[in-house]
């Protein structure tokens, strides 16, 4: 999936507002337009909002003028993409690991090479990351498995084959995989626009649906497991994704279906002791108030429109990331794995 | 509410596939013209459809030969009417009832007369009904309200203040209800365009939401209740009504907020023993895989789409009906009810 590539000047993008329709790439050759590209849902999913965000810092490099005040004027474009969105642990983590590296540089040169080399680390990382959660979670599927995800946790949403739908790639490969059940995932429709886009061009079936038909299709036993990603986890399990995982846990834990939450580490918060300190990104009203111009909520009523919400960890029959798999209790789990790296 | 009005020559209907952006109103004087307008959705709602099918009846008996084959004709009519849509038990229920008075009809005009006032009965009977609804709803709320609902279960769907909403009305009326919050309930969006329509314009504050955010308002509490309408409730308190009302259930459920549902007795199906013998509605791909005629969901993707889903009763608080509250065991308190009726 062509969701990010650096072209020597900037980071080119495919514009996933715009899928499954039109197939137009975006090049992002400033701070500013990418700022504006991740603020707008350009490119959208942790890991590559994460990486985006590290080819971004190239550009903040790439904008300083040469001299002793390089520095400051690139730690300013870092601020810029920090501040696009508030949910998505990847952004910060990717740009501490940048802010560490510039200022490590001798010189702005240096500085633009190494955030660069470091930028594609980080690519490379999530790529071998995918494969690996792929697997992990392939293991986990007998043959002629259904699965169903909520929002878009592919390649799309990555610089590799994704964190949930690694998943179901390498079940595809496998020969095991008969078919994905994809919430369309309103307001924004990334499972009907961009897991359905992804999944045909790959060949998989796929049935899509509204996010409230879930629950009749975990009833009927249609699925055998869910698998959804993640954009931020907690140090005690309890994950923040997209809105509408919580009540799929929920149903999900109702009929007695595994709940997965596929994710790498680069997505795990120790800073968050739970889900009550991750910071839940509100959108606005237009989101939900009008389809192509048409209005479909009276202007005298509210909207709520969280982008994500918080599932406790209690929901969760086990977290997937590229060491494997990790059960209960979580807290322990992840302690273990985050004093390892 | 402007649902329906009987004009002389015809059925007067408000058509809510546009709304909330036009207030248009659509003169439905023939059986076909009604058939066509409650199969695509310009009147719906299971008390307002059967209402519509009643008046529909009245329609048959005008479009009629006079002579000894008027009721063959009408009865066609009848048919065709019944043939719109599967799962509203009001249909059905209202269609019988037109059937008995047009075989005791000794002509043609007599018929015709005998339909009308049936007609207007039920009209009458459904919007006393919705009152009485209210009261007993209103009754489990106490001061600064707040409740959360799904679809539209108000005056557009019935002929009256609706069912779930006739209780927004009445606590209203009593200056007990703060805000209602409302599922937008895709696909059709009902929640965002009927009931926020009609909350606004009786001055109640309304907050719509994405159906998946539902659950991120019961666990913060917002709301003391749900109260949802039905389209059909079987014998042992099972109860289909619009898809997403199920996982609605269950998230009450985890978060112990109570979950009413409201709905005349022309809803209740003695003949269904279980939901597992209510037929639901599968609607076309049409109203998921395009925005106003751009798509959203690749053609090779396939689509699931049922109209509605089946909570079963042990997730339901409490049915309010017209005669009150109906608590557990509902196969026992059905069956009393249905004996006095």
């Amino acid at each position: 999936v062509p969701t990010l590539a650096w072209t020597g000047c900037g980071l080119r993008i495919i514009d996933q507002r715009l899928l499954p329709g039109r197939e137009k790439y975006l090049d992002c050759d400033t701070v500013r337009d990418l700022a504006t590209a991740i603020r707008g849902l350009a490119v959208r999913g942790a890991p590559a909002i994460g990486i985006s965000a590290a080819y971004g810092a190239v550009l903040a490099a790439m904008e300083s003028e040469e001299g002793p005040s390089f520095r400051e004027s690139a730690l300013a474009g870092i601020e810029t993409l920090a501040s696009t969105r508030p949910t998505a642990v990847n952004l910060f983590k990717a740009l501490d690991e940048q802010r560490r590296i510039l200022q490590a540089s001798a010189s702005r040169a240096e500085a633009i090479a190494a955030l660069l080399a470091s930028a594609c680390a980080m690519r490379q990382s999530d790529l071998e990351a995918s494969m690996a959660m792929g697997a992990a979670g392939a293991s986990l599927l007998g043959d002629d498995a259904r699965i169903l995800t909520h929002c878009n946790a592919g390649g799309l949403a990555t610089a590799g084959l994704g964190t949930a739908l690694a998943v179901a790639y390498e079940s595809h490969r496998l020969g095991r995989l008969s078919r994905v059940f994809a919430d369309e995932t309103r307001p924004l429709l990334q499972g009907a626009r961009l897991t359905a886009w992804e999944l045909t061009r790959a060949g998989i079936p796929v049935t899509v649906m509204p996010d409230s038909a879930a629950a009749t299709v975990l009833a009927a036993g249609l699925v055998q497991a869910v698998f959804v990603g993640a954009d931020r986890i907690a140090s005690n399990g309890d994950v923040a994704n997209k809105v509408g995982t919580f009540p799929l846990a929920i149903a999900a834990r109702h009929f007695g279906v595994p709940f997965y939450v596929v994710a790498p580490l680069s997505t795990f918060d120790p800073c968050c002791a739970d889900g009550s300190a991750i910071p839940v990104e509100q959108r606005g009203r237009d989101e939900l108030d009008s389809l192509r111009g048409r209005r479909i909520v009276p202007a005298s009523a509210d909207v709520f429109n969280p982008a994500f919400d918080v599932t406790p960890s209690d929901l969760v029959t086990a977290l997937i990331c590229e060491r494997g798999l990790l059960r209960k209790p979580f807290d322990r789990a992840i302690a273990e794995l985050t004093r390892q790296t």
